[in-house]
Formats: C-alpha cells, sequence, structure tokens
C-alpha cells in the first residue's frame, strides 16, 4: 500500500494518520483535504460515478495532530449530475475540519475545451533542486511524501532574497511513486511552502479557510504548480493555486485565505 | 427600510424573500448568501466583533422559490480572531443552500497593506449604459435592485459581437441607495451576468459551489468589479469576481463553479 493510500484508509468510521504528515506539530491542511475527499466518495457509495470532487470547501476549526481520527459524513444530495456530502473530522470528540464538497463524473466534462489556462515555463525537474528536510524545512515532515522541486526563479527567498513578487512555481509527485488522482489532487493543492516565502515571510501560515475545484482527471507522470498571491493585508492573504498534469491541462484550481506575520518593513507593492 | 434590510430580515427562524430577487425562476444565489450571512452573525451574537465573513462558502442543493425559507444555523467555533457557523435555508424541510461562513473584525485585519490588486481602468458610470431589465435581460429581476453600468469595452456581446475573451467589468451599487457593507457583498460578487455572456453564451449559468473573501469594510459610494474565466471545460467554468471600494481598496473576492452551454462552434483559447 502506498503512503497517500495508507492516510486516507477509514475502517469503522476512524482513521488513523501517522506522523508523515505533519507540518510543525499539526498533520498538513491537504492531508486532511484528501482524507474528507475519500471519505465523502465512500459516504455517497459514488452515486452514478460521481468520484470527482469538482468543487469542495474545508474549514480549519482546530489543530489535528497524528494518530486516530474521527470520520462523520452527511450526504447533502445524490443528484443526476451532481452529488454533495459534508465531512467532519474530530479528535476526542472536537471537530476540527469542516468539509463539504460536490462529486461529479469527470470523464463527462472534460471536453470540449472552450478556454484553459496555460502552464508556466520551467526549467526541467532535473534542472530544479528537490526540496529536502534541512534548515528551515527540518518541520516540515510531508516534504519526506513528496518529491517537490521548486522553480529556481523563484526560491530566492531561501538564501535571504525574496523576489516579493507573490510567485511560486514547482514540479510535484509523490516521492513514493504513487500516480496522481482526484483524491490526491487536494492534498497537492496545498502541498507547496506558504507563496509568503517569497516576501521573506518564512514562518507557518495557518489557513483559515480553502476552496478548491478539480477540473480533470490527471495523467499519470509529474504535476505543475503554480502559487501567487495579489492581497497581503492586515496579516491576511489569498493563496491561488493551479495544477498542471503531464498532458498540460488544468487538473485543479484553489484558493485559501490563511495568516501571515509579515516582516516589519511593509513591501511596496 | 431599504430593500436588501428587508431581503436579510429574519424572524423566529424564517425569512420571507421577496420576488423582487429572482433570476428567471429562482431566487438569486448571491441573495441567499447574504440571508445566509445575516443568518450567521445573529446565531453568533457577533462574537468579538466578528461581524465581517472574511471567508465564507455555499453549495447550491436545489432552487429556491420567492416565499417563506427556513433558516438553521449551527455554530462551529466562537474563538478569539475567527468564529465560524454553518447555515441551511430550506423550503418546505428540503434543504437548498448549505453555507458555511467564518467572521472576524476587519477593523483590526486593515493594516498595513503590503500588496493590493489595483482597480481596472474604467470610463466613469456616468458613461457606461445602465443594465436595465430589457431583451435577454427581462428575466433578470434582481436588475430593478440594481444600479449596474457595465465598461462599453465589455459588453459587446449584447450587440451580437462577443469578445470571447472571459472578462467584464463594472460599477454598481444599490438602486435605492443603500450603501454597502460587508454582509451585502456577497450578494454583490454574484449579482453581475456570468462572465459566459462574453463569449456570446447568453444563457443562465447555474452556480454549483461558490466561494469568497472578505477583505475590507466598503467605504459608501460606487463599488467596481471585474469577473473573470481561465477555464471553461466540458460544460464548466469558474468565474473569479474581484470588489473594489470608492477608496480604490480591494472589498471581496471570490471564485465560483458553475454550468454552461456554450455556443455550438468551439472558440480557441
Amino acid at each position: 500500500m502506498t503512503e497517500f493510500d495508507d492516510l486516507v484508509r477509514i475502517e469503522d468510521g476512524r482513521a488513523d494518520i501517522s506522523p508523515g504528515w505533519v507540518v510543525g506539530a499539526a498533520v498538513n491542511g491537504g492531508a486532511l483535504m484528501s482524507l474528507a475527499t475519500r471519505a465523502a466518495v465512500e459516504a455517497t457509495g459514488a452515486v452514478d460515478a460521481h468520484t470527482d470532487p469538482v468543487a469542495f470547501s474545508t474549514t480549519f476549526l482546530a489543530a489535528v495532530q497524528p494518530g486516530a481520527v474521527e470520520v462523520a459524513t452527511e450526504v447533502l444530495r445524490a443528484g443526476r449530475s451532481f452529488s454533495t456530502c459534508e465531512v467532519t473530522l474530530s479528535q476526542g470528540g472536537v471537530a476540527c475540519v469542516r468539509h463539504s464538497a460536490t462529486f461529479a463524473d469527470l470523464d463527462v466534462h472534460s471536453e470540449p475545451v472552450h478556454r484553459a489556462e496555460t502552464p508556466p515555463e520551467m526549467p526541467e525537474p532535473e534542472s530544479c533542486a528537490p526540496a529536502v528536510r534541512a534548515g528551515f524545512a527540518e518541520q516540515i515532515t510531508i516534504l519526506d511524501r513528496l518529491d517537490l522541486r521548486i522553480d529556481p526563479a523563484t526560491v530566492g527567498w531561501a538564501v535571504g532574497q525574496p523576489a516579493r513578487d507573490g510567485e511560486m512555481r514547482a514540479w510535484i509527485r509523490f516521492a513514493d511513486g504513487r500516480e496522481p488522482d482526484t483524491t490526491a489532487l487536494p492534498f497537492f493543492l496545498d502541498a507547496m511552502p506558504p507563496v509568503t516565502f517569497t516576501f521573506g515571510a518564512l514562518g507557518w501560515a495557518p489557513t483559515i479557510a480553502f476552496s478548491g475545484h478539480v477540473r480533470s482527471r490527471p495523467a499519470p507522470g509529474w504535476l505543475r504548480m503554480r502559487i501567487t498571491t495579489r492581497n497581503v493585508v492586515g496579516g491576511l492573504f489569498e493563496e491561488d493555486a493551479v495544477i498542471w498534469d503531464s498532458r498540460d491541462r488544468v487538473v485543479a484550481q484553489s484558493r485559501q485565505l490563511a495568516g501571515v506575520r509579515m516582516p516589519a518593513a511593509p513591501v511596496a507593492s
């Protein structure tokens, strides 16, 4: 069994999250979004092949620790084209994550392509340095689950030269070779370091709320990601992410609101 | 009492929506988002002045007709910095809208501005034609609630010359002079015609899921909006909206996934 399939395994309404999915002292939000996605698919019984989370939103109410997680689901709709399920992840009876997702069959929503965002130009993965757990990244345990290659043009922050432009790009895939699917995309959407690193703000950026769309089933191979922010105000910022697959198709997009402690000197927009 | 304040009035867990808020045969989604926002603020009792919906998401499960709506709320968190409430709007016992919102006090999240999106260049409102209920817009009853002035450069679709560029810009405010506030911003975020009109697809674009951030309390006066789409695939598209207030500040941003029936000939991206 792959590491990711172990993460999202649910038995008798419980999951057991390994310590390998933490960032700092808490389980990574993206890992929890993928766990909730799997719970919803199991709860709906994949009505009419509605296995793809075309729209989801997640509110993070309290930090989750590795170990047992209670998984509760409520099916809100099982319709002809779309099914909707709400998932609550709890620990010790305390609700920590509330996740709502609408599922469809992307086989019937993949063509025709009238308009599509093209992937960014990037050096090949072999020309990007792998992100590893060292220095500032020592506490980012989930990096061990990933093969993450950040575009060198967007990684000046790691050597004290933040570009201050609010954009980071990377190649990403699972370290153990598991191929991406639409259950894994919510995890990948939140797997990069916060885009606020590009302003030299190298601290944790706690997610308040996260929402995403899965637009196509990913082909095997590397994914490419771009994360950006355009508004960093009063300690809050939005982070937008887009993921393309190896066929150059947009497979997922997301936006989150998160908190940040910015360096003392304001950065001009 | 203004039209909008009448819309969001809740008594004994019920609202009564006037026929003035419909588009076609159903109540406009944005009107329902603002009603849910007001319900959540009343349910939390505005804990610690957390009256501003900094992040919200809404799933549309079934169409709502004008008339009585049952309003149920569940407070998920009443924290130091953020409070979260889930709202369900039902008719005849059938859940039609599920809305989740996290509230904060934007007085403490408005400064400093490290990075901000600047408003688009647009002709003054006096140089833009008011959008009125005529022709294709006859069924868009909510236009009577609005003073909506679409930038002429983005309105070619109305005269058979769609720009096919996925962008529309407008000035917007309430027709009866009520000033905008953070409860009204969810309504405004969904008040323009669908951005797919710019591709000549002049039909209704039903929202599947909607998520938004309110970033600042709006100053009195005109709001400016820009809506865009970058991915129109297999009958689904995302619509991004940004609203600026009269001080040129970003006050809200959103993304929705919606359905569209595109004209027969695919449009090149």
